[in-house]
């Protein structure tokens, strides 16, 4: 039985009675019922996923995935191609937002090297799972084959570790194109609401982006309900990378925050391959990216913040995450009208 | 003169200088300009609030309020009044909502005594500001004095010392029902908008809560535009308080994290007596009482959070200031594109 195979049957349903025993707790604190609202749903939700009605978020990472695109040869992006490792090296150093987000929230950044452009070697800290130097050009070939894609699912779900809090995140010039190739190829939405500016593009740049997107669906026909095959025809090595994490995480009864578009494409694959890894998932904001809206609609996913971010990185997911760790240290730590003894309602 | 006319006084435009600097550096951050949305709005506007292009928030404070509601005896809320002593005595063990989110995100509380009904006597922890056992009842006389009202304000104004950042937070059992007048006597929109169910009451309550509302303004008649007026013929001395926090934070250059109802409430006195206050203002959420979403927008604020809160004691404020804490640190310790070796933009 191969990881894949595996980490799907280990992918149970919620633990509802957890669930009911946490809701229980939350109706007896010191605060009119359900007056934490969004709060007290994401602590009951992290006692389904972990089986355990006073869970803890003491472990939290987020694993920020790295990866090129062949499709990045087009001009889709407003960056060159060569910042991808750039930023790699920048968050080995401790200066990218998400590394400043990730200290503010006491997270551990893993960053993984799922297929870059230029070797990077073996800097202190880098986890190296290259599946090849980029993705091929989707518009003349499939972005990978179907056994590189099967193998950067495997390499992400052998990544997730002891956690008790997991967060997503993406580095990869040319990824939106990829991920809104994913987006329209799953959920068959129009190419136009799948597609956006990314990191910014002008005009001319966003035409060529959704004209690629358009393309390489018609050349490929990848299969909706088969992500392996999506991922492998339109997808990226980090993307399915991410998909990887996302199984490996709830197989381990972990919740996942996923972060924006990219990760939110991930999950997608992620859904074809197993359908109940979705009440896993913690959405952790609304991207400014066109096409996430659409995406979060598909998973059924609500959205914890909305700042218009559309970074990347894992950076909504360090924000996000914060606000569930602080969802079950109130399930956890605060006082019952008994214990403090302060009246019930009347 | 007067400490708040002294106070009115001091509070000054943003700087422009600071704000203008603040937004270079984060366009130079590698990062896509602008991909970090409201998080470098936030930075930006708290270096025109401090007059510093680099802002830090080190001390972080929480002055939580707490006053008793003459009101409370015409049966509007679900809760017995003897709650509010109660409540600040959970909140001085640390077992209260406030408490766990403080701790969470690094955050002081400062528990001060408005005028609770029972003497609390003096518990360690817990500063004393009282203007008296509880407002009167407002369906029989106004709530307070004129002088007692500039007294509150006058106390709240006293209470912000040397912080970086300031939340405001609330404990009243009854002071929805004040909040929601001074919402309808300042914005004169109509009591059924700005009254909402507060901890939680059933239909007959619900109606009774409207028609005090609705009595009191049509008793006392409070002028719109003068926030003492106003505070003392429907208000509440923790409400006052709170409005005297705010122009206090403003008139040191601090920033003022809103919490819900009760501080938009306190906010719109106090943007009576120094329009200019508003611009020193962050609203931390969108509460789910009703009324809060019509404050906002006569402030002219968008909410931080969306969480479904509706609990008060300072806990959205909380929530958000740990993201205007983050906003602030994305803008200080990230790597520029020069410093990292980050190619930007084709």
């Amino acid at each position: 039985m191969s990881l894949l195979t595996d980490t799907i049957r280990r992918i149970g349903p919620l633990d509802r009675a957890a669930m009911e025993v946490a809701q229980s707790r939350q109706d007896v604190l010191t605060k009119p019922r359900g007056s934490l609202g969004r709060l007290e749903e994401i602590a009951s939700r992290v006692a389904g996923m972990t089986g355990n009605a006073r869970p803890v978020c003491r472990r939290r990472t987020i694993y920020t995935l790295a990866a090129d695109h062949g499709v990045a040869s087009e001009g889709v992006s407003a960056y060159p191609r060569e910042v991808t490792a750039q930023m790699v090296r920048n968050f080995l150093a401790g200066g990218a937002a998400i590394n400043v987000l990730a200290r503010h929230a006491g997270i551990d950044v893993v960053v993984v090297d799922l297929g870059v452009a230029v070797d990077l070697g073996s800097p202190p800290g880098l986890v190296s799972r290259r599946q090849g130097p980029g993705t091929r050009n989707m518009l003349r070939e499939p972005a990978m084959t179907r056994e590189q894609a099967l193998a950067a699912v495997e390499a992400g779900i052998g990544l997730v570790g002891e956690v008790d809090l997991v967060g997503t995140g993406d580095m990869g010039i040319g990824n939106t194109t990829a991920s809104s190739a994913i987006l329209a190829a799953v959920t068959g939405c129009p190419v136009e609401e799948a597609t956006g500016r990314g990191t910014g593009v002008d005009d001319a740049t966003f035409e060529r982006k959704k004209m690629a997107v358009r393309r390489a669906l018609e050349i490929h026909r990848p299969d909706p309900r088969d992500g392996l095959d999506v991922a492998a025809k339109v997808g990226g090595f980090e993307i399915a990378g991410l998909a990887g994490v996302i199984l490996g995480a709830a197989a381990r009864r972990s919740p996942v925050v996923l972060d924006g578009f990219i990760s939110g494409a991930a999950a997608l694959l992620a859904v074809t391959l197993c359908p109940q890894v979705c009440e896993y998932l913690f959405a952790a904001h609304l991207s400014a990216e066109r096409g996430h809206a659409v995406c979060l609609q598909w998973l059924k996913l609500r959205p914890i913040l909305d700042l218009d971010l559309r970074l990347g990185e894992g950076t909504g997911a360090a924000l996000a995450m914060s606000v569930v760790d602080a969802a079950c240290k109130i399930l956890d730590e605060m006082a019952t009208f008994e214990s403090a003894g302060v009246s019930g309602p009347r």
